[in-house]
């Protein structure tokens, strides 16, 4: 009787190892579709928010926090706020946002809390269209997926 | 003499999570500083090679893969032997090569397998000196951690 407990104990030590492994190792698929549908989902509220002149609502597709780094040329800005208030100067009416697309999105899972983005950016107004690509790394938040690096580059 | 035996396997089953949980939740500052600190070593020789005219030097900080990807204003390269081949032909001498510096590298692991890496790059070169910023994403790998995706901007 102790025998059989204690084989089913040592039995149970042994299995432990193996479906924690298992857990990880079998759901990756799931779990990386999941985040990528997820992150997916922000970047077209981005883009359905800046269509409609809605630059907060862009906004909200970044961490809320003075860490969140945006990079273009040779510039790096720092801060959601700073940015918000950067974006409401230079686009402060529907002509200069234009029509914002995105396309060829990649979307790489990194562990089950960071996703990096690569992707096409392009901007139709009436008289130009600005476009180029962005790398971004997204975090999982209290708030859901949010871009926390943003590195966009143009043509 | 069972029992005990029993009561140690039991002991060994409740122990076991609660050190898997330890080892991942208390030691993150430490991990992370000798993550920094690979990562960072990774750059001074790629570095140190272009320095010395080592194109293939340089090179050996990205992933050997054909997934690994190069951004910089609206292109896309993939692949090591690409951008290694591209590298030759258009920095075929050591006036072109010029010295490069990194500076201002801030390095943030993701997970125990990922790190993102923000910087300045300079070229001083005799007629230019081209300079700019990149978010560099690296992957911990067999050959050690290295460079899968390259954004990089120039002023």
């Amino acid at each position: 009787m102790w025998r059989n407990s204690l084989s089913a104990a040592l039995l149970l030590v042994a299995i432990i190892p193996i479906s924690i492994q298992a857990q990880s190792s079998a759901k990756p698929d799931k779990r990386e579709g999941r985040i990528a549908a997820n992150v997916r989902a922000v970047l077209e509220a981005q883009r359905d928010a800046w269509n409609r002149g809605d630059v907060e609502g862009y906004m909200d597709g970044y961490a809320r926090s003075p860490d969140t780094v945006f990079v273009s040329g040779d510039n790096v800005s720092r801060g959601w706020q700073t940015v918000l208030d950067r974006y409401k100067k230079n686009y402060n009416s529907r002509e200069k946002m234009g029509t914002l697309t995105f396309s060829d999105l990649e979307i790489t899972p990194v562990g089950s809390d960071a996703a990096i983005v690569l992707g096409r950016w392009h901007l139709k107004r009436a008289n130009d269209e600005p476009h180029g690509r962005f790398t971004l790394i997204l975090r999982r938040t209290k708030q859901g997926w949010r871009i926390v690096h943003d590195h966009t580059s143009s043509a």
